[in-house]
């Protein structure tokens, strides 16, 4: 059984080894509070996980602890920021909140973010235009690890995609997706276990699928949903990488390598104000009202209910913020690494 | 062997058709645009073969031959239309220009459709602000026919999608797709021949998978790419819905059922204007050589080479329109049907 931590010790201990590291506290903040709250909806894979990796990466120099955010376009409703290199997590999420301004001001605001980092879970960032009653969207690009459809190598990220919506009664609509079939630590994990992985997640290094995830590892993944996926991760790559003047596709280094460079993420940061189109209560009605139809749907075989997007991870928020968070092994050894190279004491469980 | 057909035998067939409906020669110049640009990219679906279809619901009433756009909200950046009813196409059309106005005053636009009726092939829309130099987006909601993901009934519309971004010498990128796996004329034409269905694309009246078409047009479509691309048909159906105030899910009417009444379709159309990112001439030459890069990827076994977003469909628009269109022999009866109807003569082939 997985050992529950409470939320607020491990955002104490996460905040604290990044400013021991010497980290702004507000940078510390933004960044400790995005990662928590990936672990609180159950998204471990992007939740106090990578704060070792951040801390490397702030020891290396390749996240900028004195960076911040400067405007290098504006129109108003658009605007491009430089993000110096610092906190990925804490620039896009400065990002998504000058779009709301923006979008409170206009309508909508696109905020591009170039020269950045590793941004973390995106359904937190589009939660955050959420929180103030718009619809929020975020894109990344990411490092090259995606063959595109019909290539044999990889070149693509694993360019996520979220989308968050307001409602009234019900918990927010939240969707949040890599555009690969799974991501790369799900090939890991497969490895480790010792276990094969899907047809159709990967190709090998001469570009056959394979089953084997050694073999994936040196090879690529695949888009999700074939061509269509492939093609909505170029697009990504192209607004969030090439619009707001980030780096691109394989010139983008990955995280967990190159560690002395900036990785040159970029995003792309979109909120729209629901009552520039139509009153606020109407939609928020309308949106109750097509949550409470799907959530009603008959399941199809094999599934207990209908989902929404994001309704899981709300679920697993309201358990884990109430109980503790269910922290899988691997994180907790992975925060005992961390609090051992720090000096510090490890989060210890409920 | 296909026959193949001048677009401009194509154009003058149809826009008469229309006018002889009692559509206005605009109306009908900008839907038999979009029709012969669809014919042209090989998306025959989407082609002539509606002009039918359309002229029912003209003469039925439910396209209105006299709507004309109007503005129900609007900031500047962010507007809502209603179509009045009007031709889809001519009235998306409206909306992407009013898009990239905006766009060009303010760096991005966004025009909500509410009211509207079935638009046509998405790529044409984005390509109009393609031609402007921007990006374009449109997104439309359909009439109810795909389960979403862990549903045995049908309740979101296929639900498209068209992204097109300009290059510098290169065609521009376009996607465009829909967000079920295969478009319900897919599974109608595997009937048609006798054909079995894949797994995977669609559950039957019990919402068990099948490979029956006729089961499956029974039953329900499934959306791309299993969860996720049953969340971003969600949004879709969302944005260009409920925020647009157009109706959505099930309370669409089908294109080619209820004709007495307009269909309610909604579009959401954004451009974005390249220049309020950045140089133009630097944005270009990237894009310019992100399809150069993944173009000479090798490709994956089976494929003949790597092809980038609407690449097929532009190197198709090539060939017709030097060479004209090879319509598919259901297409050309459906003109010659539409023809005797309307005491004209059938376009000829070359």
């Amino acid at each position: 059984m997985s050992r529950r931590f409470a939320a607020s010790a491990l955002h104490e201990f996460v905040a604290s080894a990044l400013e021991r590291t010497g980290a702004r506290p507000e940078d510390a903040g933004l960044v400790t509070e995005g990662l928590v709250a990936a672990d609180l909806r159950g998204v471990h894979t992007h939740g106090v996980l990578r704060a070792g990796i951040y801390v490397t990466r702030l020891r290396a120099g390749s996240i900028n602890a004195d960076a911040s955010l400067s405007v290098v376009a504006d129109t108003g409703p658009v605007a491009v920021v430089d993000a110096g290199a610092g906190f990925g997590i804490a620039m896009a999420a400065r990002a998504m909140d000058l779009a709301a301004d923006r979008a409170a001001a206009h309508g909508a605001g696109f905020v591009g973010v170039r020269n950045s980092n590793h941004c973390g879970m995106l359904a937190w960032l589009a939660m955050r235009a959420v929180a103030l009653g718009m619809v929020g969207v975020a894109i990344s690009n990411a490092d090259s690890q995606v063959a595109p459809w019909g290539a044999r190598t990889k070149y693509l990220g694993t360019n996520p995609l979220a989308i968050g919506v307001p409602a009234g009664e019900e918990p927010p609509l939240v969707l949040d997706m890599a555009t690969s079939v799974v991501p790369h630590s799900r090939i890991q994990a497969a490895e480790a276990r010792g276990e094969q992985i899907e047809s159709g997640w990967a190709l090998d290094s001469k570009g056959r699928a394979t089953t084997d995830p050694a073999a994936a590892l040196c090879g690529a993944l695949l888009p999700f949903g074939g061509p269509k996926g492939s093609g909505v991760s170029f697009m990504i790559d192209v607004l969030a990488g090439l619009l707001t003047g980030a780096l691109s596709g394989p010139a983008i280094a990955p995280l967990y390598e190159q560690l002395d460079r900036p990785q040159g993420v970029g995003h792309l940061m979109l909120a729209l104000s629901v009552e520039a189109f139509g009153p606020k209560a109407k939609f928020a009605a309308r949106v109750d009202n097509l949550i409470r139809e799907v959530r009603s749907l008959p399941p199809a075989e094999g599934y207990d209910r209908v989902y929404l997007p994001g309704e899981r991870e709300h679920l697993s928020m309201l358990d884990y913020s109430r109980n503790g968070i269910p922290l899988p092994d691997h994180v907790v050894e992975a925060t005992e690494r961390l609090a051992a190279e720090a000096g510090m004491d490890a989060p210890q469980p409920l």
